[in-house]
């Protein structure tokens, strides 16, 4: 190949297998796992295809003593298992890629709620979640027979067909690590100590699989170099790099990050460079000769290419990338490299593992979908009978919708109310940390600009007259929705008292460019998702004293699924902004903000010059209400008018597009499919019992 | 019947079914459902075996838009949902008791993570869970689809067996109440407004249902009548009574309660009498004519037939007791009123199901593992071979192992170090609110003191010498754990630097009636249960200034699992405590205890004149560990010697009594029976796709 990506295109080794490229998805999870086990062999298949030459499932229970109940990982706990792996590894198989396999004892992470099995560590010691059982310290008959379940799965792991069988001993969340670090491993026998000692664990583990399975599989270490605590924790320039030169050529190969979750998924907002854990890992290629796979939301060919040929990596390791475009290496090796759809470091993904739920994606909608809806993420039906579709608003919903209507044969039109298309994903990535979230519109326009069947209207806002004058007879509405300036949200359904004339925004005024009056900005977060932390960082940027009150208990707790929060309260304290949680806000006086104890009913007042109200969204509905009224009345004859995005049913920016996606799919599809998708399940086997 | 309780076992007509005595287990989730049905059916089915005229499940699905993943309720979305609902109907029928579904469609209170439906509510609103995604307003098709699937649901019901078919109004949690209650209905139309037209869906839903199903089937209307906000919400003495009133003759039975959940299933801590909603629900007969259930904690034969007898029921409800005893309506009838083990109302059991795992119970540990491991609450396995055993400590542990050993027919003796039966069950029900806990103890002190083959010694702290000098061969040691006095817990794994002769207590202590110095005591909360809370409020009792200190956002976080966790937050507050949150204890200097922020790491000093420390637990090994040592050595030989309860693993009491019931269950069993039934599991049907 004379293609510049060739590099990235060559066979390596791995022990006794061979991947046929050097892209690598590493494990992640999908929260579809033992319960969605169709869905999960269907996620990863679509990676296969797309190109990948290794593509891995998710951690995988080797014991009942490492049950992470209620989220659905992956299990082999005895051969039960193995028909629900097979599914993905003979799905995997049938596109040329090799298919790894996460075993995984999770040790005092697992609370075994499910199985109520001891909860096991190194020494005695509370266990990882806030809960009320504390683990015990193993003693030499529990190693012995977790070495024993550790080979048992490594056997049954092959049995199911895998090539490559991970040893696992990172994001704190594994035994092998546990005994590793000083933190979590005070033991006095040959397991605790020294690091030769700490590091028996994880060497008898890796020798063990290679005796069981190393024949045939490969076997690799996912390894975490560094805990990003400095000297409280193992670090890459010390510990961390002493065990990679204690089980150097161990291991067939290196699967290396940082530890822990939240610093290896680590969002744009907080690390907004692809390859920020380079420096963390560089050195591993240096000590062994094994293949080194790393991550670090890696989207660039071209910073791929020279990761290896620095001799950094392998292999291009990815996991959100690799959600957000399974046909990335296709794509890299068909020269394709505009049409890659690169992750936007939001992990909606990883939100969906920490609430057990189905894999999202903001930017590929049909993530975890490919087997519940069949959707796959470069093909799409091509159109029926009609010829022609209006898309009114160019947010993320109008975007998505207007791109696979195009896709799919249809003259498509989309006329946009401002002068700047993207809507959401354009204003929202205006603010502090949040630039990469505009690849969600850029993408989505650059698509329709390729095309010949699309024609785009900026600052063309649409009355119903206008729309029917258009002539065109399949309307998709997707004008969004507004933020409420009333205070109506989770905690109140009546409107705030307001003295007269007093200053109250709304988050689409600062994201219109709207400054607050000079003085304290008292912002009420009745939302609690993410964009009232973004707002206050955005205000204190541009001068502002902030106070920031929430009925919360901390500052936007649903970021604590994207593994955010701390950060965000953090920046918060340290950017000087006062905050109160627990408080709701009831009126507003001539001395500042009423704000009343969520648990006593005490009220304090805040001050404060103006309000900022994170509340709830209305959605705009005024031209889809027009045209329907229309419709009934008989003076318009559209064909298809669905209302879609922020004004169908208000939700993130993943929401939208999936939204959007959904009106393009089923546009002149049999109008029971859509329904009938929802009912689509996993069910439980009545037959034989286990 | 002679008895004074043949009124209880009266038969009771419902609709065209009757109920074979006056015993009603109301629906109650078990976080097995859908997930689990095999081990829910069995869960149900003891409980028609122990005598209930009525077995209820728990909330049923009616469709894809009311799907609460990752809580595993049931699920009745099509034709595919029955088999698994068929198996509890065979079971409970069985057994002759009535099968009862509780259908339900969770409107906005669920937020359909899995299936991506819209959420529907009456008006436009926030979600009920803190989640992305806003609920949609219905509109008038929504709500013909609402009742067609609430129609076909009521059908299938039907054809899965059930008797009687819930329709669900109640707990804030289901469609039919957010429609009547004003401050989820703003609706313009028919459905809002009057009460009138906010009860419309309520009574199109009953009459769809009676039409559907109600010549075979019951239909019964599962209401809550008072919100227990005041004039905030619905009271029982306004709406909640006209509403009775409006749809009185209507279902064919009434279930009453109060809202929300933790209103309805308050803890003895905070409603510590059974009965505690009568005054809420009993003006509800004088109304209609169809007869009424209530539940409220109800564990007393005298009560029941009182309330029965004073026309405030026909029905005893109950979900707790049931939970506590599926026997409990067999005692009453076999004049075994002695024997019932009563609800200590803990929540445990409502724990399992926020926590989306299998229904555990403190006093019962057979619940939820009927199925699992084949555990019968009244019966246990015959002693095989051997003919006595030794249990060493009276705590919960000691003393479930014990009564089940005994219950087998082995000669039991019983050493307790202090004065004083129960351990923990005993001195944490000295604490305040949690008088009710004692039952745990008091019930297996009783059944031990009827029987002839137990020997119980207080005071008798025993050495390993003595343990081997009474020739016992079996040992059971539960000699249970003790609160760390240094400090280390989930946030430090160094102990704490102290000033010397600094007054430092633990839980122990104060327990045993130790107390601290005059002036503020600082309570560092690391272990985030329930103890602190308790121990904070103990200590305001005894007249000392408390600071409430913890690294958690909030006042004891796990006991949101229990619905306990806003009441206790409040109560302390209005006891004066001064509450830090986020807040790790670093060490304690002269001006009191220096305390680090979770996030910014920023210092501050908390004045106090001792510290009471509740981080971690020790176990006591000591006399397990030197038995060991003398086996190993071979200067004892025992045939059985295993630590049990907090001493092998601290938890919960309930976690301590299922340790013990575990040992006593598999004493002399095969050695891998305990070992296997931890695998046993329900898995997904591969062979047929729905």
């Amino acid at each position: 190949m004379a293609s510049p990506y060739s590099i990235l295109f060559e066979p390596v080794k791995i022990g006794p297998v061979t991947a046929k490229n050097r892209f690598y998805q590493v494990p992640h999870c999908t929260g579809l796992g033992y319960l969605r086990p169709r869905a999960d062999a269907a996620t990863r298949a679509i990676k296969a295809e797309g190109g990948w030459g290794v593509v891995s499932n998710q951690e995988t229970e080797i014991h009942p003593t490492s049950d992470l109940s209620p989220c659905p990982e992956h299990r082999l706990w005895d051969e039960h298992d193995i028909p629900a792996l097979r599914l993905m590894t003979d799905a995997v198989h049938e596109h040329g890629a090799l298919a790894a396999i996460e075993l995984v004892h999770n040790g005092y992470h697992a609370s075994n709620q499910a199985t109520r099995a001891p909860i096991l560590a190194p020494s005695d010691t509370t266990a990882h979640s806030v809960g009320p059982r504390q683990a015990r310290a193993m003693d030499k008959s529990d190693i012995r027979a977790l070495r024993q379940w550790h080979r048992a799965a490594a056997r049954r792991a092959k049995q199911a067909g895998f090539d490559i069988v991970y040893v696992y001993a990172g994001h704190r969340m594994t035994l092998p690590q546990h005994f590793l670090l000083p933190s979590c491993n005070d033991r006095m026998d040959e397991y605790g100590g020294s690091l030769e000692n700490r590091a028996r664990l994880l060497r008898e583990l890796l020798q063990d699989t290679k005796e069981e399975v190393g024949e045939t599989c490969a076997v690799a270490l996912r390894f975490a170099v560094d805990e990003m605590m400095g000297a409280d924790g193992m670090q890459a320039s010390e510990e961390g790099r002493a065990i990679v030169e204690h089980l150097a050529e161990l291991p067939d190969l290196w699967d290396v990050n940082v530890s822990d979750w939240a610093n290896d998924s680590a969002t744009s907002r907080f690390a907004p460079n692809e390859g920020y854990q380079n420096s963390y890992i560089d050195f591993v290629k240096q000590i062994t000769s094994k293949p080194v796979v790393a991550v670090g939301r890696f989207t660039s060919a071209d910073a791929m290419v020279s990761l290896v040929k620095k001799g950094i990596v392998d292999f291009i390791g990815a996991a959100r990338p690799s959600i957000a475009d399974p046909f990335l290496p296709a794509k890299i090796q068909e020269g394709r490299i505009e049409e890659i759809r690169e992750c936007i470091g939001c992990n909606i993904c990883v939100s969906s593992d920490n609430l057990a739920i189905p894999i999202r994606c903001t930017q590929n909608p049909t993530m975890g979908e490919e087997w519940r809806r069949g959707w796959h993420p470069e093909k799409i039906e091509p159109k029926g009978q009609e010829e022609a579709a209006l898309v009114v608003g160019a947010g993320p919903a109008g975007l998505e919708c207007a791109m696979q209507l195009a896709r799919r044969g249809y003259h498509v039109t989309l006329a946009e109310a401002s002068a700047v298309l993207g809507g959401r994903a354009h204003l929202e990535a205006g603010l502090p940390g949040l630039t990469a979230w505009r690849r969600v519109a850029d993408h989505r326009i650059y698509d329709l600009q390729q095309r010949g069947n699309v024609d785009i209207f900026r600052e063309s806002s649409l009355s119903a007259d206008e729309v029917i004058e258009l002539g065109i007879p399949n309307v998709f509405v997707a004008t969004g929705a507004k933020w409420r300036r009333d205070g109506i949200g989770r905690h109140s359904r009546s409107p705030l008292p307001l003295p007269e004339n007093f200053p109250v925004l709304t988050p689409d005024d600062i994201m219109q460019g709207i400054i607050p009056p000079p003085g304290r900005v008292l912002i009420y977060d009745d939302d609690q998702i993410y964009l009232a932390g973004v707002l206050a960082e955005k205000l204190c940027e541009l001068g502002h004293e902030v106070t920031f009150v929430t009925p919360a208990s901390i500052v936007s707790p649903w970021t604590e699924t994207t593994l955010e929060q701390a950060r965000i309260q953090t920046g918060l304290i340290n950017l000087g902004v006062q905050i109160e949680t627990g408080q709701t806000l009831s009126s507003v006086g001539s001395e500042g903000g009423v704000c009343v104890c969520t648990y006593s009913g005490r009220e304090k007042t805040i001050p404060c010059s103006s309000l900022l109200l994170v509340t709830e969204k209305i959605r705009n509905t005024d031209l889809f209400n027009a045209l329907s009224q229309r419709q009934a009345k008989g003076t318009a004859s559209l064909q298809t008018l669905e209302l879609i995005g922020d004004a169908s049913q208000p939700g993130l920016i993943a929401d939208a597009v999936y939204g959007g996606h959904m009106a393009a799919r089923y546009f002149e599809a049999d109008p029971s499919a859509k329904e009938q998708a929802y009912y689509r399940r996993e069910l439980i086997e009545l037959e034989t019992e286990v």
